[in-house]
């Protein structure tokens, strides 16, 4: 698969997603500043990688459902609202996120806190919206409790608390490794279990869906970290480098960069091998997946 | 009703309420220092009042289920993360609640963030714990959509954003009246609500339990302005006066003292009338009524 593929997954999807997403909180009734602030975050033009993976999954075993763009909208609310909470004074102190001012420059800290505290809290309300005839009560139970464990305590949270104690430490590639896997790769991995399961896929799949979201949730680190060395900052959108000047263990910093990229392709390799296990074709994960790899932000 | 009646629930319920919260906590395999700063606020000892309304709502009906213990906990571990994330410097920049340190002033302000962010995500995850034979995953799936929109930027948030936005304003009354609706009045109601739901109330009920809510939102606000004029400070845990040095406008800023007494009295027996339109005789929820107008802080 190619770029072109992923492209034309962001054009296929992608403006129906936002839609999804805009629709929400535009009709909420709630204070325009925080919608203005909520919506800041969520057109600041990310990768839209989550929702992708959601419904490339979904898309792979049949059309993709009104459910598969809720959930998709669900996970990318979830990972806005994190961003937001990370680029805090108090936690990566970050003022430029994809080119743009984050969201506390622009909105000051205390409405930042609040607009990402509203969109974790309206992630689950878009689970609760999706009709009974898209997704049966107990599934779209499972798949709230599915979403508190990857972004709570167990996985993001967690994540992000051992991230920031871990600044000026140096890890082992394990402790490195269990970081990224609560911090970024619970969250992918929901993901593609959520796309499985709208997607109504196999059981024989899980196994190997599992195994796919295992393998991207490393390499998309392992990537992030190379970037953070090698990539160009107008692509980007924020100073290169950081990861070194905040005394950060990476990929890179614990293995060599060549090593690293030797690990990189790995990982890609054994997601290969497990969508090529699924009994679909599933080309739109391949896309995903060469994404991954191959991008320059 | 007596203080007694009040007393009496918290010996009854409390315990076990505290319990389902610290286990929940306790057992998530998650970074310590995240576990002991959400258990820090939890155990920092609040009234209980949302789940005992619960709990004292769902007991209306028949036996109190290991259902309302967990929505009970949900609803407190929401309460306590709004006020984690209300004592933040750049929001109410409180040093002391309930006569200790706040949380960003024992953990420092990431990890209260965290702590916040952690402690909602959870709620989520108590409700969908909750096994389908003492809860329907439809019922379960409805009370997490209620969750949400009562602590979401239709609720608690949206009333915090309009609340911080007012400090050095003069509120008309139904303006103090909106924002009080949302940011306490909201979770007060669902608790009500869920308790309803769990003790499976008669349709004929839901109406004068909904009265019953709305009043005791309102009441409870008013009795929050007095105490800060009022209060003994000892008993409250912080400073009094500290609306009138925030200039916030409050009841009694708006009415006078005397009146804003009035006007608690009245919303008080409006909602002794809800109750006694039930058709239980419900004396815990008397007494809860009895404490929201009489408690010392």
């Amino acid at each position: 698969m190619t770029r072109e593929g992923i492209n034309q997954l962001v054009e296929e999807h992608v403006p129906k997603l936002v839609e999804t997403i805009t629709t929400h909180i535009e009709t909420l009734t709630a204070p325009q500043r925080l919608k203005e602030a909520m919506l800041y975050s969520i057109n600041a033009g990310g990768k839209r990688i989550r929702p992708l993976l959601l419904i490339a999954t979904a898309g792979s075993y049949g059309s993709v459902t009104n459910a598969a763009y809720k959930l998709g909208a669900a996970v990318e609310m979830v990972h806005t609202y994190s961003l937001i909470h990370d680029d805090l004074p108090s936690m990566d102190d970050d003022d430029i996120r994809r080119g743009k001012l984050t969201n506390h420059k622009v909105y000051g800290e205390a409405m930042a806190i609040l607009a990402g505290d509203a969109l974790l809290t309206e992630s689950f309300s878009l689970i609760t919206d999706i009709s009974e005839q898209d997704l049966a009560p107990r599934d779209a139970l499972f798949l709230s409790s599915r979403l508190s464990e990857a972004s709570g305590a167990l996985g993001m949270v967690g994540g992000q608390v051992d991230d920031l104690a871990a600044e000026n430490c140096s890890l082992t590639l394990d402790e490195l490794e269990s970081i990224h896997r609560r911090k970024t790769g619970a969250l992918l991995a929901f993901a593609v279990e959520a796309g499985g399961l709208v997607g109504t896929s196999p059981k024989e799949d899980l196994t190997h869906l599992r195994k796919f979201a295992e393998e991207i949730g490393v390499a998309f680190q392992i990537k992030d970290d190379i970037l953070d060395v090698e990539g160009d900052e107008s692509a980007i959108g924020k100073p290169i480098g950081s990861d070194v000047d905040n005394k950060k263990s990476t990929y890179p910093s614990l293995l060599s960069i060549t090593e690293a990229k030797r690990k990189l392709r790995n990982h890609i390799e054994a997601a290969e091998n497990a969508l090529k296990s699924l009994s679909v074709p599933a080309p739109a994960l391949f896309s995903v997946l060469s994404y991954i790899e191959l991008r320059d932000r």
